[in-house]
């Protein structure tokens, strides 16, 4: 069946194409920072695709349009773009083409790519510059022609900012700015434009509502040795926010006055920025001030990221207490749910609302930190698959849900995933579900020296699914922000690296996802998720030994649990967890007959 | 005590010095070609220091001469080195300057650095050039001082070069040939110099014995389009040889000649080669050619190296056979250790020289493929100890003796370590043995998908090790040639990359060694090694998975084993190995009463 909405909104795109000579239109899943979440205003791929995951970028041309997006969403984008006409592109698999070698073999000599060029990184931009040159195409990057075509368009995000108190941080604006500035001297720069909105929101111990589920106000920082420029939308500058700038001698701009300002300015020493956070028009206004000043522009790695990444004494103390407090509310959930299940009509979607509102009651909450994941049956099996108010599964007491969730507060953000028995399931189910226990508990229990990364490590989790010649088709963790982002690097526990993922050694005080799974197609899903914080343990003539230490405390379902699978070691692992999840959540939960049921569940088995 | 001798070749040195107007003369630890073993020709800094070692660098000034060796022989150097006035540098200490730091805090304007350069490689001559160059001072790079002061000096290897026929390589040197030219072709170059001497060896299927424990003749290879041109010392070249290269259209030239032929060749293209195999005069000839045949130089890894590491059927079929039968004869000197241990005096070095003599045994064996490591108790302890004629220890019926060995053979090239009991051994030694044993196994029975490096899988051998904070100061596995050098890239099995490192993605062919380890300095030291050979699994949705096969069969010592340190899946793994290795190996030994050993040694174990 045809999708004429689609059809129709691609006719007129193609319309306004034409008008401006652009012959192919790129629309990535992006706003201008290169964030997790894009907020509706820039949610142009999903206007014109239909595809609502979130990682896909569209290219249109005169007759064709292709959408590319990666395994997570490969069955989701197949049934959401039914009767669109858009090809489905499946990233990284084999003989399928990248958009760029699409590009390079189907644009001809004079044709133009247009895309907005604050929605395209650095690195994108400058590829495409380079390789279209190469076939005698160009580019076109400072129109949003999406704009033009897209009716009742939603504004741009624009949410009072606040503060977050020395107290909450652990460390002030002041300090952090000090430590930024060595490190620009280290690169030799008098200047360094910081565009990554959760490491301006770190830097500046401020927060914002203009991403959804990431507490950060859209922004740009322009540090130098002697000031320190922040643009932001002046409407979301309460009096105190205000207060405070002015107390730490922050200038304000108005967030679209970055690009005069880059061109306004004048500088005596080279600039700092890292081209993987900067977008590529913020990108060319950067490069005319620098050959204006006559200086050089230094691409780094942004420092504010390893120095977020590595969690203060202050901040890890509050993450471990909210991890608690959260992790009991989603022992009295699961509790609600294996005991309204069949009492009850429950459904995915119904099931979310519920956790997500008893979350609320925990003081602090801000918000959400993603939007929880509740998937029934064969739905878990697609990895990032979203319920909605109008398309859900109805829950029944057989298989099991799957519920990835968490929720920024003051003092930390959270993540966890649980698969929650509610019937009948197959012992294939069970074989997999302790494999994937096993793993995540192997990965959680390991002893290693400093100097790793997690591409080290990621086998110690992975490696039981692997052992059934079964993979997951994702990272097994990625690190947290502290009320921050809820994916955030450079450390990462994957095993394959790909070239531009950010990636550094672990290091106490760092925090990362544990999550292995078992994803089979229309039949089940499984992913366990712990959270981990890195800490120091021996140091003797080998090195510096580091292990993990557990912040999620939440029953592992032991009815999906077959210790025939285990070994005596992980069934000891278990059972040791298990005992701490008591002891640690029990004293949180005023409901006796939870914590009776709590200890039924964190029973130890054979 | 001075040593007089020492101190008069260096004072001869340094007479010749200024007579060339050298301040500052280098002499390092290789050959021609960086061989991992230097002849006695190239060991000129054990000439002028008395250090024996196998790696270390000596610079002489006039009235100064410092020596720089790594941590495995501060202890050894320290004592070799006493009375003769060289200052000893340890490398990796904390505040020891590197040569290159010393160099240039000491070197003064217009002071020349000499050494020669056919014994640097590419790499640290340019550096040094340009370092030196800043502070105004110069190298010289094209004279072998230490050749006009060193009477007696042993001749240049120079042995009967000999050929392997196609059907032992499985690929004729013309097929060889044709794809490296593919590769010349994909870096877009007419040319290419090969200087690594196992790849020679490898594309022309012929083979030498220049370098100690290494079947390879000093050669360099200079490939066209059109021609291939082959450099070696012409005495090497027998009547089969000669009508050998003649039938492959090879042009022979003499070894020396290599530097006027690239000085007198004019070419049409860009010439390839690798930095890290070419030493630094070859380099500069190779840079004059390329600027008078106004072509560029291009520094790509020897695509040899990979064709060479991806063993070919035919290979593989002679690996598997040859490994089996030097696996029986290893199993048959454990017996004959066991049994002779208390009986008759057997010492380090009579143990070695007797499985030596068995290992001469077994038909079409050419040499050992490196001197075998025989270390008794604390010996063991030392990673690269070697007993010798005239210094070793005496076995007594306690303890354990390491044994690790190998041949090179009409077939394949060996490498396997086992650590043997003795006697009496305490339970901290089996606890270790116990977790190496673990290792070993584990990662010999892992399962992974294709596009893993060594880097992915080393924890499954070094967990066990790490899990008692414990570390072994070495990777766990490394490449293995066939009839070549016992350590060949580019695949390897580390946690750790380091800048310089070649590395590989794992594939079907490969074969990397398996060699866990725990040392205890001043009490023990085990190692357990066995070679895996990389084979493909299942393949299906998830890619393409791989796993080990087994190449070792040698019983893995139960006496040391406890089982109260295993799950019961390794105690599985350990069973089955066993079980393999008495049903593989017990066809091949005659002796009855060593299969009735073979089969006590190898009894399944709870």
């Amino acid at each position: 069946m045809e999708n004429r909405t689609i059809m129709k909104r691609l006719k007129k795109l193609r319309a306004k194409m034409k008008d401006h000579g652009i012959d192919y239109y790129m629309m990535p899943t992006s706003d201008f920072h290169n964030s997790e979440y894009a907020a509706d205003f820039f949610k142009a791929r999903e206007y014109f695709t239909g595809f609502t995951g979130s990682n896909g970028t569209v290219v249109v041309s005169e007759n064709w349009a292709g959408m590319w997006t990666d395994g997570r969403y490969f069955i989701q984008a197949e049934k959401e773009m039914e009767g669109t006409g858009v090809t489905l592109y499946k990233m990284m698999n084999e003989n399928v083409p990248t958009i760029k070698e699409y590009l390079s073999s189907n644009m001809k000599k004079g044709q133009v790519l247009g895309f907005d060029g604050r929605v395209i990184n650095t690195e994108l931009g400058n590829d495409l510059e380079k390789l279209l040159s190469k076939k005698g195409a160009s580019i076109s990057y400072n129109r949003d022609i999406a704009d033009e075509v897209w009716e009742d368009r939603p504004s741009l995000p624009c949410h009072d900012m606040y503060i977050i108190t020395d107290e909450l941080c652990g460390k002030s604006f002041k300090e952090k700015l000090k430590d930024v500035r060595l490190k620009m001297k280290e690169n030799n720069c008098t200047s360094y434009l910081l565009c990554k909105l959760d490491d301006i929101m770190w830097l500046t111990n401020l927060r914002g509502d203009d991403v959804e589920c990431n507490p950060v106000a859209l922004s740009y920082a322009f540090i130098t040795d002697e000031e320190f420029h922040l643009f932001v939308q002046m409407e979301e500058v309460t009096d105190d926010v205000f207060d405070y700038c002015s107390d730490n001698d922050m200038v304000l701009h108005d967030y679209f006055e970055v690009a005069d300002f880059l061109k306004k300015t004048r500088l005596s020493g080279n600039i700092m920025y890292d081209k993987r956070n900067v977008n590529y028009s913020t990108y060319r206004s950067l490069l005319a001030c620098a050959k204006r000043s006559n200086v050089e522009l230094e691409n780094v790695e942004d420092p504010t990221e390893i120095m977020k990444a590595v969690k203060n004494e202050t901040e890890l103390k509050n993450i471990r207490d909210i991890y608690l407090k959260d992790s009991a509310k989603l022992c009295e959930f699961i509790y609600w749910l294996k005991n309204s299940i069949g009492k009850e009509e429950i459904t995915e979607y119904s099931a979310a609302m519920k956790l997500d509102s008893m979350r609320k009651e925990i003081p602090g909450f801000i918000e959400l930190s993603f939007p929880t994941i509740s998937a029934y049956g064969s739905n878990a099996a697609m990895m990032h698959y979203e319920a909605t108010k109008d398309d859900f599964a109805v829950l029944k007491n057989e298989g099991m849900l799957l519920v990835d969730s968490g929720a920024t507060y003051m003092g930390g953000t959270t993540d966890v995933t649980r698969t929650i028995v509610l019937g009948e399931i197959s012992d294939e189910v069970k074989m997999h579900y302790t494999a994937t226990c096993v793993g995540m508990l192997q990965l959680a229990n390991c002893n290693f020296l400093k100097g790793c990364y997690g591409r080290n490590l990621d086998i110690m989790a992975r490696g039981p699914i692997w052992a059934m010649d079964r993979d997951y088709k994702c990272g097994t963790g990625h690190g947290i922000g502290y009320m921050l982002n809820v994916h955030e690097g450079p450390q990462n526990i994957r095993w394959a690296s790909r070239p531009g993922l950010s990636d550094a050694v672990l290091q106490a005080g760092m925090i990362v996802s544990d999550e292995p799974g078992v994803y089979v197609e229309g039949k089940h899903g499984i992913r366990i998720e712990n959270i981990l914080e890195v800490v120091e343990g021996v140091k003797n003539d080998d090195g510096q030994f580091l292990h993990f230490n557990q912040l999620t405390f939440a029953p592992i379902d032991l009815e999906a649990i077959d210790t025939k699978y285990m070994q005596p070691k992980d069934i000891e692992a278990l059972n040791n967890y298990h005992k701490m999840v008591f002891e640690k959540v029990s004293p949180l939960i005023d409901d006796e007959k939870i914590v009776e049921w709590l200890k039924e569940a964190t029973r130890e088995v054979e």
